[in-house]
């Protein structure tokens, strides 16, 4: 088998001038890479037709198939699927299939169809439609000089649902490819630089067909582990021994594996133990309890939480001495540890967290700079508290924050397992 | 002046894989737009030495200016550098420079440096250091063939220090460009092909240099002017204008300007008018208290709030009624009022607001199918409570409910001050 090589192009200059994140790219590069696509480029242009042109040609010479998303929308600024059709050498014409869904879907909605969203029922005539149910804007596959385009729209839900349900099946029916295994191991509270002589050995020992990358982010390191194999068992168990070897020799610092965050490991722990947890935050702001609720089934394990924004929110809401804060300060130890122990009564949950800190870019002093941060963790047999020296930046120190409580959480629960 | 062209190449195989969103990509293209510079296209490739030639030299071919970050870390997986130097026909040296900051870091940090942070001194003898004084992997400013290349690290902290500091002040003095002005405008409720006729009149009288997009989003469309002029004061004087006469036409539609959100609109239109506000969340997680306090000197209007997962929370934290509960369900419309009117008194607020729904993927019911969600405004006059129905998706009802919620504040914030 050979590699197939795809390319993905996205299309706006929405896209060029940062306006909008483009999750659409990093979304079908995941799903390309799961059925064993090598993603060859990334492209992004704007909405001009010889930048469009230009993209396709050079993205022909090296890729099998190009998948492009946006630039479908009904208005004037879309000039998308006529370019298109210019390049294959193709005219637009009225698609019955796609008027009838576009009516339909105006139907449901209750809504007047005009002009605008009739034209959107024109698709270049060689061009099979991958029917959109979720929108006006229909998904188009062409086979053009032996390679593959398919066009779709850029509403990402619209487009994941085309992906998942017409383009990713033909694709992966018109290229049987060898098989791809990633694992990513993900660690946190050492560097890249510390972590690569302590696995040197193991890296040095690895196949040629297996490839190790670091992926460094916020306070922590992503190891990606990649095989490449034409048995799809004997890729997935050889990636997989080869990822627990290196889990071994790092084993304190990793908090999850693959799209896991540390909230789903968090997650899947407290319903082994079935227990429950609370949370209490101040700089954090519902960021803790807005990720612990990301997980679908939470609610078997997370009761809720209080943000407690103001001081007289900590005392009044969550119990917090009156008498902690004026002698402590609400960023302190001490009020981090009455957070968590409150918070875990009042709610007759197991675990209560909490977060207190200076977030900035306002309230920092000499003692307590911005970036200054208290977290806890109380429980049955007690509070454990820690202090973080974080960032300037405001983000930044939340995003840490968060991180950092949901692994004091995490080591905790670990503890008490074994 | 004539247009200044650029292009921007991230390099890592974790991008094409979508293991992780290109926020860098996005950062410095609204950061070259800011000084006037055209981005013509972005591109990502993989850590593969020919891939990143490739791309260099079809970014020579089309831009004077060219970005890259990434690729620039300690460990075997990085090879941007040495290909940099090859590429412009350059050896890697020794910078003395670079290795007193690696050393100063190792030091603050109080760890043991090795050969592996050593290497990353070496650089191209030509190229100009872009200290980073966040981290180890230095910034680098190269000419070559009469182009301009920088190359950055890809940790998004060390690379907008270094852009912000250096690069982009060097930048906006080797180029002096035509002047760019943006204008966002951000509605909620309406659809791109309702918007088109309501401002066709107004958008065909538009100057050629000031050009309309629309960028649909999950339950809103953006609308963004842009126009281009040698002059400052002019160009943007008559954008401004231009919006203003957009806005009139569609003036309770829009609820947020460029890169505010409803959050930062409704934050605003509390502190003038000195009031508070505190949230009560079931679905959401806590994700609208998340938002509110992403802004900023938020804590001046924003008090705090619960989120009440379980019913056991609702009722014994918030002090919904059991009854409410038990007749009408988690998820209702008198659900969602007590939870607004209960915050709003517990907490002391002048407004609160509550959300509660079928996130999904389960809970759902023939009668409360998945996407079934009440929200709530309550101040002293009393309470308005909507219904959505939303989709399948639990991140998209999420999303959605956040902003609804928060929309329908601001409209009862713009009613009274009416």
């Amino acid at each position: 088998m050979e590699d197939v090589f795809a390319e993905i192009i996205t299309i706006g200059d929405e896209i060029l001038y940062g306006q909008i994140t483009d999750t659409n790219s990093q979304w079908i590069g995941k799903e390309l890479g799961k059925i064993g696509f090598r993603i060859i480029r990334k492209v992004s242009v704007g909405d001009k037709r010889e930048e469009i042109i230009s993209a396709l040609e050079q993205a022909e010479a090296r890729a099998s198939v190009i998948i492009m998303t946006g630039g479908l929308g009904p208005t004037k600024d879309d000039i998308t699927k006529k370019t298109i059709a210019d390049y294959v050498g193709d005219e637009l014409v009225l698609n019955q299939e796609v008027l009838e869904n576009i009516k339909h879907i105006f139907k449901v909605r209750n809504r007047e169809m005009n002009d605008l969203n009739r034209s959107q029922a024109y698709i270049p005539s060689r061009a099979q439609v991958l029917m959109n149910t979720l929108g006006t804007a229909p998904g188009m596959w062409i086979e053009h000089n032996n390679k593959i385009l398919v066009s779709l729209p850029g509403v990402p839900h619209e487009m994941k649902k085309i992906m998942n349900e017409t383009a990713l099946p033909q694709l992966s029916t018109a290229f049987p490819t060898p098989y791809i295994h990633h694992v990513m191991i993900k660690t946190i509270g050492i560097g890249e630089s510390r972590i690569a002589p302590m696995i040197e050995g193991w890296e040095n020992n690895l196949p040629p067909y297996i490839k190790l990358a670091y992926l460094p982010r916020l306070g922590q390191v992503r190891l990606r582990l990649t095989g490449v194999g034409p048995d799809k068992e004997s890729i997935v168990s050889q990636v997989e021994e080869q990822a627990k070897a290196l889990v071994k020799i790092i084993e304190k610092y990793v908090y999850a594996y693959d799209n896991e965050e540390v909230e789903s490991t968090v997650g899947k722990l407290l319903l082994q133990k079935k227990h429950t947890l609370a949370t209490a935050e101040s700089c954090t702001g519902g960021r803790v309890a807005d990720k612990i609720t990301d997980i679908a089934g939470c609610s078997t394990y997370y009761l809720g939480g209080i943000v407690a924004y103001s001081n007289q929110v900590k005392i009044d809401q969550l119990g917090v001495d009156k008498e902690t804060i004026e002698r402590y300060g609400a960023v302190s130890e001490q009020t981090a540890k009455e957070m968590a122990e409150k918070v875990r009564l009042k709610y007759g949950a197991d675990y209560g967290i909490s977060t207190t800190g200076v977030a900035g870019p306002g309230g920092g002093t000499a003692e307590k700079p911005v970036g200054t941060v208290y977290i806890a963790v109380a429980d049955e047999k007690g509070t454990e508290v820690k202090k973080l020296n974080l960032s300037e930046d405001r983000q930044v120190n939340i995003r840490l924050t968060y991180s950092a409580v949901l692994d004091l959480l995490r080591m905790r629960l670990l503890e008490q397992a074994s």
